[in-house]
């Protein structure tokens, strides 16, 4: 089996040939600074993992990691333009530099490419893929309109959190995961528990990122701690103190959420004691091994030959035990 | 044949039957609302002319015509937000009443819907009605990023300005022909011609817009004339007049680009009376037939009978002639 680095490796040669050139300059450019500034690669990287498990050809895979990459990087200019983010990956957002009106375009663009990119698929799969790929390009669209809704909601349960994220995070995942397993021919029952198996491992992924942005090391992590909780959002960590706190605990949080002008600094202090009182990391860890040991489940489930799925596994483990 | 009004009755009985209902519902009910607004449903409806004048099945081209109507709003609901447009068919625009963030997303929704239905299509020709679908929804981009570069460019010239349109309006007009020719099962030669005619008469169509937005009745064309003039809108029109107007037509052109402060109705009346004096009505519907004469000649290239192309030629006409 191909590690994560080697098939890193293979998607990254296939990007780079790709040129995103094209007219208007203006439209294409900022494509290419979109697509050239880097990040994980996590969703291809998975794509051509499931295919190569199950004895697939990755050459064969790669236009569907195209496509998975080239939308998933089309989702964060759309969310750049909504967040108003200034920085992404530790560069401009293409928001802050081109403006709104060329973000929105340039993402537009990124869709209708990533659809050409699954058409380049030969294998007589099309049909199936981009079911499947459309099926979760919908849910981080309602994942994402969830998320903005929170912002404004008074009331968000952990439940709620849990679907928000499961549809913006996991389901492309997943989706990713049973692409690349669907291109190596799975069979149906397969195709399902990779599905499950990524789903579950988006879910931990997803609350390790809320984890690391209270808890994370600066140089590690690449920024500094607290950016969710100087802007209020509603994460695991957040609604979990809320849940549990003591009403005092909740006052605290609530008095900050609802007054922008104090000192950002204590405010952050403050909160992330409050965490650690509560054990609210401990609590966040917990709930994310409950969501690794059900992918451990599916995976277990595949009718793969052991050595196949240490790839996945190992992966896996990464996504869970990272520190940036 | 069937009539473009029959054609159109179909399509609406298809179009009514779909909810665009889901959750969340501050997503679905935007694209719901959109889609209810109406308009001509021109680019559904040559669809199925076109599959009906190879004898295709109607029913079999109704998801495609479904996924080029959503995908024609889903670009409306961008521009709006590109454009700061408050008000679309005489209804306030999701940009107006939802807010950009959800314009946004509910517009990248649309495009999934897209897709979706396309997917429907049953007759094993998804991966080239795809390949046509896409190729055309990136030329809408290009054209849009177009359009907004000659906002702030000084100069621009009629051919810029043409290959704008085409790339805007015409190419998914000549598409949605082809794709309906396709269903229907069209040869090669037949499938070049039909998209040939309709990126001509959707020239055509562009051209009329243009002029109705000066010239139109405002009790027929629905809405007041002069937005593009008020605008400073770069139209053929303008151009035209930029190009053969004397040193102090564009002298009072420019200056009234220049500067925001003037009385908007002494800006409509002079600059539409230096259209009268330089001809530029007569120039611009010129323009308009010479598309008009090329669509025709393809259709005369068709490879079918002629009774097949009394629906094509009428709309065709409809399109050239129309009042609003």
């Amino acid at each position: 089996m191909l590690t994560y680095e080697e098939l890193l490796d293979r998607f990254s040669i296939a990007l780079n040939k790709e040129q995103f050139a094209g007219r208007p300059a203006e439209l294409y450019e900022p494509i290419a600074y979109m697509m050239e500034l880097g990040g994980k690669r996590l969703r291809p990287v998975l794509l051509l993992m499931a295919c190569d498990a199950w004895g697939g050809n990755i050459e064969e895979a790669l236009p569907a990691a195209l496509c998975v990459e080239v939308f998933h990087n089309f989702t964060l200019v759309h969310d750049d333009i909504m967040d108003n983010a200034i920085m992404r990956r530790g560069k401009d957002t293409i928001w802050n530099i081109w403006g709104e009106d060329t973000a929105i375009l340039a993402g537009d663009t990124m869709f209708t490419l990533a659809i050409d990119y699954l058409l380049r698929t030969g294998n007589g799969k099309l049909n199936i893929l981009l079911h499947e790929f459309t099926h979760a390009a919908r849910k981080v669209c309602e994942g994402q309109q969830y998320d903005m809704n929170f912002e404004t909601e008074e009331e968000v349960s952990i439940s709620d959190y849990l679907n928000m994220i499961r549809l913006k995070t996991s389901a492309l995942i997943g989706t990713s995961l049973k692409m690349g397993a669907i291109i190596g021919d799975a069979g149906a029952e397969d195709l399902s528990n990779i599905h499950a198996f990524g789903e579950n491992i988006g879910m931990a992924f997803q609350l390790k990122d809320d984890l690391l942005d209270v808890f994370g090391n600066v140089d590690k992590f690449g920024k500094m701690p607290g950016g969710d909780i100087l802007s209020d959002k509603k994460t695991f960590l957040l609604l979990k103190a809320l849940s549990i706190g003591s009403s005092k605990d909740k006052k605290v949080i609530c008095n900050y959420m609802d007054d922008d002008q104090g000192d950002p600094e204590q405010k952050i202090m403050d909160i992330t004691a409050i965490y650690k009182k509560l054990n609210i990391d401990k609590i966040t860890t917990t709930e994310m091994e409950r969501y690794y040991e059900r992918a451990k489940y599916h995976l277990q489930q595949l009718k793969l030959p052991e050595e196949n799925k240490t790839e996945l596994i190992s992966i896996a483990k990464k996504m869970m035990y990272r520190d940036n």
